[in-house]
Parts: structure tokens; C-alpha cells; sequence
């Protein structure tokens, strides 16, 4: 599989076009206050699926040939891109199995499988789900599409910072959150192309730095699963092709504390409206804390999605 | 003062531009699902202050003359109107006195400090806050900006319902919270001219449906202060000028429990990723309830705010 490049992620946009929302780009007043610059939130929490996994996993799954699309497509996953790879095939005409562990939350089962799923369940102590995907891909002749390390997943994802930036215009500084690097490898193309002075940051867990780890080595280190309310970014370490790109094109990796993605959390909450996961709290929370550093910049952050249980939800911004 | 029309809806939207948000317009595929028809949910939780008060606070006080506005403005509310006067007195440069119970919530006499209001507390067990705020207006020369029964109020809050039909094209129905009624009877306004055809209801809470009786009396009828946790609704009668234009121009006024509006803030949080206060579910509440009635259908819902202490907010959505 190639690398990414800018032309991929403008053509991820037109498949795009229709199907993915376009999401809005919100500001507060409040919160450029506090950090004394400009920002602007790309809200992917409003993407359909209810994160930004929708746009890489319907760009992938387009991209297929018809004969691959008719033998369908197969992924793992316990978190978002299951219910993005699930609603995007539905939209395509395409089946999609989706391996999850057996002990995932019953509200994820139930809305992949809303969404059109068909749930091949395995269990996580025992199974090793990747070895199951793949024999499942062989017996069905389908086509696996990762959460992140796969090319036209990438550039689907690219096409959130793209929006932005058409929006808003150039920036300064723009954050995003740091998993397995799909929507940072993206962001990272469409931000040299669209805003080539534009020092791009990623943001994870402060228990699970791999990727800093990583571009401080210069290869790819892999951790252990890390310990983090961020879900979405309980990677053990980068991709193949995500690596490169955001080792070529992202100026650090930084990393926060889960408090600080539970004060995120409220201030969207109490501030802007909006419900965000923790995983979508990683950017935001970066930028605060990075804040004194850009005064009186134009600063974008990708707030990348809101899925949560409501009781937990509940739970971090009811305390406090 | 004179009945507000559409005119005066255009008019404040030039006011308006560049200082209100234009909020987003967002649908969700399974709310369309279960209600059966096309929903567009106009967000003035994303406002500015979180609530669609600002539009009217600021075309009312924009529309004062020179000599006016160096007088300052004074109002009393201890809810969304507050915030929405002290910060568009701000912006344009005036002095805002609001009267506030003197036990009103920590956070909202904070935030209406925050923006640059000046608050004159009264115990609203013993004084009469109208007489307090006709006689700072009287002794500082100040103009009185009521919550809704005012025309460029009025004229203000209609410019939602413009913003919505001009995105979104013509509807075959729309939903509005109903209170005082400035925001329906601008809403209405907006619609006449914008989609004839498209029946507008108000929605009140059920506990305080004096303008459902007073749409069949004919005449404003008061009611007791309602008790129910839409705070932004909890109003005795309709006013001198929303009541003549909402009889004429609203097709009717539905009723939702408390119950009902928990629902939809539940179902806001975890499928649209919002936070909407209770009197900000008021009218999606309303369209759930009417939805057989329109299958099919193209159907508008404004969703007036978000301002709600986390604690309570996280206690309705945590259970259930």
C-alpha cells in the first residue's frame, strides 16, 4: 500500500460529498479568552456515526472495485470505526463483518449492528482477533479495512482538517488527537497543502505515548496497552503509513493528563454545548495547556467525536 | 409600540450579522427514522451566551438612538435574557443594570457579571422586581429591554427562524418552545413570509399551558407559576404583543410533561451530541409527540439553549 499524498485526501473529499456531514466549525468566545488566541473547532463529534472514523471508512470502502464491494468487507474494532465501517457499507451496498470482542459495551453492540453490522463476536482473553479477521477476510473473500493504517483511510480522514481549513482559512497551530494516527496523518497532508506555515501537533494520553515516543526514536515504539479514559486512543503504537507521514509532517506529539481531559469535557459541556468524548477531548486539551505559546494566533482543533456512555458522561461532569 | 412584522425580522438580521452566530443547522438520521419525517434542528444552543436571547437583547439595544444607549439599558431576569443583555450591551458599548433575585444561582449571577452587566440584587420574596426596575430606569434615565414583549425583542428572535428557512428551504412545520412568546411570535413572523404554507406550533410545558388557553380563550389568560423544570418557560402570560401576533400567525400550542423533555435531552446528548437545557427540548419534544402527523414531512425544530447547571444536567441524563 502507498503512502498518502494531498491529491488523495481532495479525492476522499468528493467521494465524500453527499454522504459525510459536513461538520460545523464552532468558536467560543470564552475559550480564546482564556487561551488569548483564536479558535476554531472542527466538531466531528457532529459527523455521522458520531465521530470522524465515518469519512475514512466510507472513503476505503468506495474505493473498492465492484467485485470487491460484492464480497463485502471486514474490519475489528470495539470502538468507532466499527459503527463508521458498518453505516458506510449499508450506504454503499456492501456487507461488513465486524469482529468485537464479546465482552464490549452492549450500547456499541447494538448500534453496530443498527447500523447494519453483522457482529462476529470473539473472546478477548482466548481469540486472537486478528488472526479471526483475517481468516474471515480468506473465507469470504473480503476486504479488511483497518481503523487506521490503510491508505484510503488516511486521506478519508484528511478531509476533516481540509473543511477547516476551506472554512476558516490558514492557522497558525492546528491540533489533533494521536491514536494510530489516521486522523493525524490526514490532517497533517491536508495542512501542508492548505496552510503550509501550520505546525501541526498530536495529542495523546499521557499514559499511552507511544507516538512521542516514536518521534523521538525515529521508529515506530510500541507500548503496552496504556491505562486512559481516552478509549479511542488505547493504541499500542503507530502504523506503517501513518508513522511516516507524521514523522515527515507533524512538528511534535504531546501528550495530556486524563483530568485534563475531564476539565475539557465540562468546559464543552458547560461552554459550548456540546458532548465530546475523552478521546475527542485529547486536541482541546492539548491546545489549553499549549496555549501560552501561540497568543493571539489563529489555532484550529479537531474535536474528533462524542460517543460516551451517558452514565460515565455523567459521571465526569457531574463531579466537580 | 407598535406589532412587530417581517420587515422588522430582515431589518434586525442586518443588525444582527456579524455579531450573532449563524448557528448550524444540524439533522440526525435517526431522529428522522424514528419521527418518520425530515427533521432540521436550528442549534441557538450554539449561540452566543447559549441561548437565542442574544438576538433579540441586541437588536433591541442596537435600535436605540445615540443619546439612548449613553443612558444605558436595565432589565430583570434571572435567566438566559440576562446574560444575552449584559453582553450585547457590552459589545455596543452600553451600560447594562439587570435586577437579579439575590438568590439566584451562583453561576448565572457570575456569568451575567462576566459579561460586563451590572447586577442590582432584590429579595424576591419582599420586594416587587418591576417597580425596582422601573425606578433604576426612571432615576438613571435608562431604557427597560423586557425579556419578550418588546417589537425589536421580538423582531430579534424571529431572525432564527429566517436563518433556518434561508439555509434549508421551505417547511411544512415548525416547532418553537413557547414562554413569553418572543421567540414564537418571531418565528411566526419569519415563517409567513418565508413558507406560507407551513403550520408553526408553539410548545409549552404542561404544567404551564397558559398559552395553549389562551389561544382557545381569545384572550391572554394568567396562570400561577408553573412548576416545572423548563426554567425558561416558567412565565404567567403571554405578552401585549406576542399574544396578537402568535392567535394570528401559530397554528396552535402543544404541551409536553417534564418527562418528555428529560427524553429529548437524553436523546440530544447521545445521538446529536448536545447539551440542551430543558426549556431548550421544549419544542424537539413537541415534534416527537406530533411526528404521525407528519410523515414525510419536512419539519423544523429550534432548539433555544443550553445553559444548565452540570450538576442537575448530568443528573438527568445519568439516569435511565
Amino acid at each position: 500500500m502507498s503512502l498518502p499524498v494531498f491529491v488523495d485526501v481532495q479525492a476522499a473529499a468528493e467521494r465524500l460529498r453527499g454522504h459525510a456531514n459536513r461538520t460545523p466549525v464552532l468558536r467560543s468566545a470564552t475559550a480564546d479568552a482564556r487561551a488569548g488566541a483564536s479558535l476554531f473547532f472542527k466538531c466531528e463529534n457532529f459527523q455521522r456515526t458520531g465521530a470522524f472514523k465515518f469519512r475514512g471508512a466510507f472513503n476505503a470502502i468506495a474505493r473498492l472495485s465492484p467485485t470487491q464491494q460484492r464480497a463485502g468487507v471486514v474490519t475489528f474494532s470495539s470502538g468507532n470505526h466499527a459503527q463508521a465501517i458498518a453505516l458506510a457499507a449499508r450506504e454503499l451496498g456492501v456487507t461488513a463483518t465486524i469482529v468485537m470482542p464479546s465482552d464490549a459495551p452492549a450500547a456499541k453492540l447494538a448500534a453496530t449492528r443498527d447500523y447494519g453490522g453483522e457482529i462476529v463476536a470473539y473472546d478477548r482473553f482466548t481469540e486472537d482477533r486478528e488472526a479471526l479477521t483475517r481468516r474471515i477476510a480468506r473465507e469470504r473473500g473480503a476486504t479488511l479495512i483497518p481503523p487506521y493504517d490503510h491508505t484510503d483511510v488516511i486521506a478519508g480522514q484528511g478531509t476533516a482538517a481540509l473543511e477547516l481549513f476551506e472554512e476558516v482559512g490558514a492557522l497558525d497551530a492546528l491540533f489533533v488527537c494521536l491514536g494510530g494516527g489516521g486522523l493525524l496523518a490526514g490532517c497533517a497532508l491536508a495542512a501542508r497543502q492548505m496552510a503550509p506555515d501550520c505546525a501541526v501537533y498530536g495529542v495523546e494520553p499521557e499514559a499511552g505515548d507511544d507516538g512521542r515516543q516514536s518521534l523521538r526514536a525515529g521508529r515506530i515504539v510500541t507500548i503496552a496497552v496504556p491505562r486512559t479514559i481516552a478509549d479511542g486512543a488505547m493504541t499500542t503504537h503507530l502504523g506503517e503509513l501513518t508513522f511516516p507521514v507524521i514523522r515527515e509532517r507533524v512538528r511534535d506529539v504531546l501528550t495530556v493528563a486524563d483530568r485534563e481531559l475531564v476539565q475539557a469535557m465540562r468546559f464543552f459541556a458547560e461552554r459550548m454545548k456540546m458532548v465530546v468524548e475523552p478521546t475527542g477531548c485529547l486536541a482541546a486539551a492539548g491546545a489549553f495547556a499549549a496555549a501560552p505559546g501561540w497568543r493571539g494566533r489563529r489555532v484550529g482543533i479537531v474535536v474528533s467525536g462524542g460517543n460516551v456512555d451517558l452514565a460515565a458522561y455523567a459521571g465526569w461532569i457531574g463531579s466537580g
